[in-house]
């Protein structure tokens, strides 16, 4: 093999997978968002052969041979090979040590798992999913095993979200912020409540569609190559490549507040997707740098930039010409204030910014006692009622507004809640260093977000996967992680709103 | 290798076709329903990558060994073995024959053309879409000549859309249809018009959204596994199997009749995409056995069940209380007549029964003419609105009215119209052997499809892929077929309704 040759493979295998992500990714996007509802099965054939043609592609001995030649000639590389056949290499060793029948048939039970998810929602009938919840935490805790036999199951799942991400970090970060934010929240308690009638009433899915897309121009989402459908719980994802975006929402025709935040949210996520640099397309470093990094950018647009003062106030004209009845005699601070009500409350993806924490806690130490053994599966609607109750002072009044809420489980995913609330503190970090340079007030002010989403671009979205987050986040930081920065800006602004 | 290892071998070849098939199928599919609009040549890339790995599965050594050894021992196979061996065996003879290279980037062009064709449609622009249809042509010569040197390009692509059809039995057929319908359509238009009144109005999306989901359930579609999409050109695939199916439809605001009957016809084909042998399903058997046949499932839902009197007797009350400002005053008769109303338009798909084989004929003539090299490509517009004038007597305004109106150029079918018009001709057969056994009239009135659809799934649909097409036929015709029960029938009909 010459380095010409292994450099060539080096792109066609990305080249490759790139393909199969984007078959897997058709084929599930289609599952969450237009598909029949009886069709589960039918994907779970397709989707556990594909998955065992990935696994050879990634594990298959020409792969080996080339990234090992690539790695011994590691010098030779740019930064970026050198990455990429860093990220291969680890993907690697990883996935051989997963047997290929058990891959397969945990992306098989995965798909059938969130089908089982949905419906038990629907129905809010948590039977449904239990044997399937079983399942999904019985492969993680087997999972974790055959990878990092001796690690903490929860530290491996912490660190597959995150690398180098674990449970004493996520310990401290948390301590940080319930020390600041549970008493900011009793605090707001003792305030009379702010006025929120202007967000509640009746707003047709037809009209919500609009301010889906008046919101996505207004942050400059180019439409030709990031596209939004209705799905049951929102998430993002990349078809293929930072060529082909995909927002996601759900509309309740109650209240509009819900479908906009959680498209200012994906679309965080979506530029995030989009704007790799160019050259990273259809390789393994198009994408972004950890979990947490992409819900600092998702949260950074729905909070930071959404829930803005700024913001609203440009918003507010356009809604009111979306929604005349419900809007007349109101005016931007009414609904300023409406949108950053702090209300404990029952469902994480609805929660005000000070009491989101306590939502992600909850999902944190039932993950943790899980995997640790310590709670059976039958045990979680009870557990999740109480905690709730507990950390929130919240009757959850049936699993549909309580441990079904989330996708996240019927997913797979676990270990991945923590990021929310660590990607939430670097966006409030990464906002501190951009007022270093820009007047983000005065942008907000002046609706001009495309200085802001520069920055974010040059600072994180250009490097796609280039860098370890710890990495990317010093280099951001110039220092180290610092939660007050969040705690900070959480005082400042509701002591503002609630005049504490 | 064992009979026993491979049979196995068979059956898993086609589970990981068909999981191939429902990657690329699911990509396709995205592409032409929800993706956003530059996003075409980023499923260039990954649809290229796929076609090779499927080219590469469709030939390997391993498979030809498989095939050939069980081809050598099909005297021990089952019937439906048999066909499965004999198709992909057929198949791999074909496409070795293809230079792999030239059948990924033909794949390529084939999603860029389908894409360039949209964008000329909306802007009735044909030079976006013309380097694009002389490349498709180009490749079907090219195609025809890799793979049937020798013989004809028409008569190749026409064989390759139903095995056995060539240009002299369609040139037979459309004489014996033409003999009749000219007269036919002659005579009608010496009669008073029918009022068609009721079809044209104001008819918002989100209420022909209902019409559809009536449709669907009066066809008996099973919605659990048959979704429904907007396209800008219907059409029906399934995905993976039988076991999801899509149809799609495209709504008009000014009138809801095109939209319930191409629901009705692409509903037709996906009654026989959901019912071959549960068996069949993962196989290269679960599928339709020609585009004729197919055709003529869709083209009896839509025009020998949606246009008879006794289907709009049960449907009009249904669309009666959704449109009950258009319906007010009307009687079933009203619709009956509007829907059956015969007048040469421009549009195929809004065609009435008889002057239908028209378009086709057009079309017949321009691909024939083209593929024997005495069209150039910039003269297309020019020759089909000249046929349009000689045909039909009527005057193209656009190319969006005229040569842009299909999708099937720009994907890549050539050879495929006639099959519309055949597949019309087998359905008129079928409806008359149905009436030996069963009151098909009376079940129309009385709504129920039921024993209709047993019928077609009995003879036609439960075969899947198992019989050659004129196999099939003639088992379900016991005879020849005769394009007189066609003929015959729409004379019988439109007697009744212009009084002639």
């Amino acid at each position: 093999m010459t380095l010409t040759e292994a450099r060539k493979q080096l792109m066609e295998l990305q080249s490759k997978l790139s393909a199969y992500y984007h078959a897997v990714g058709s084929i599930h996007y289609d599952g969450v968002t237009g598909a029949p509802r009886g069709t589960a099965k039918n994907r779970a054939h397709s989707m556990t052969i594909l998955t065992g043609e990935l696994y050879k592609l990634n594990t298959s001995p020409e792969t080996r041979a080339m990234l090992e030649y690539l790695d011994e000639h590691k010098a030779e590389l740019s930064q970026a090979e050198q990455r990429m056949v860093h990220l291969l290499l680890k993907g690697l060793r990883k996935t051989e040590k997963i047997p290929m029948d058990f891959f397969m048939e945990h992306r098989r039970m995965i798909i059938e798992a969130s089908d089982a998810w949905r419906r038990a929602k629907e129905t809010s009938d948590f039977a449904i999913f239990k044997p399937y919840l079983q399942r999904v935490f019985d492969d993680c805790v087997k999972l974790a095993e055959i990878c990092e036999p001796g690690m903490d199951p929860f530290d491996y799942w912490l660190n597959d979200s995150e690398e180098g991400l674990n449970s004493a970090k996520c310990d401290a970060f948390f301590a940080a912020v319930k020390e600041k934010v549970v008493p900011l929240a009793r605090a707001i308690s003792e305030k009379p409540q702010v006025d929120d009638s202007i967000i509640n009433g009746y707003f047709p899915e037809y009209k919500q569609r609009q301010v889906s897309s008046v919101i996505m121009d207004m942050m400059g989402i180019d439409k030709d190559r990031c596209g939004i459908a209705t799905t049951e719980h929102p998430f993002t994802t990349s078809l293929g490549s930072q060529n082909d975006v995909r927002i996601t929402t759900h509309y309740y025709e109650n209240t509009f507040s819900p479908a906009m935040y959680s498209v200012m949210h994906e679309g965080g996520h979506g530029l995030y997707f989009m704007y790799p640099a160019e050259e990273y397309a259809y390789t393994v470093l198009d994408g972004g740098c950890s979990m947490s990094l992409h819900e600092s950018q998702s949260r950074f647009y729905e909070n930071y930039v959404g829930r803005s003062r700024g913001f609203i106030k440009n918003v507010f004209p356009k809604l009111a010409e979306i929604f005349p009845e419900n809007f007349e005699g109101k005016t931007p601070e009414d609904l300023y204030r409406a949108v950053n009500k702090v209300e404990p409350g029952l469902i994480r993806i609805r929660a005000d910014e000070v009491t989101y924490t306590l939502h992600i806690l909850v999902r944190y130490e039932i993950e943790r006692r899980m995997l640790a053994g310590e709670v059976k599966i039958g045990e979680v609607p009870e557990l999740w009622n109480a905690m709730y109750k507990d950390y929130l002072g919240v009757t959850v009044p049936n699993d549909t507004m309580g441990c079904l809420q989330d996708s996240h489980w019927g997913s797979g995913q676990v270990g991945y809640f923590p990021t929310y609330s660590l990607g939430t503190a670097y966006g409030a970090q990464f906002l501190k260093k951009m007022k270093e340079t820009l007047d983000v007030d005065r942008l907000l002010d002046e609706g001009d977000l495309a200085p802001i989403s520069a920055w974010n671009r040059e600072h994180i979205w250009q490097y796609g996967r280039l860098y370890e987050p710890e990495e990317l986040l010093e280099k951001v930081f110039e220092g180290p992680f610092d939660p007050t920065c969040f705690t900070d800006y959480l005082e400042k602004k509701y002591k503002d709103i609630y005049g504490l």
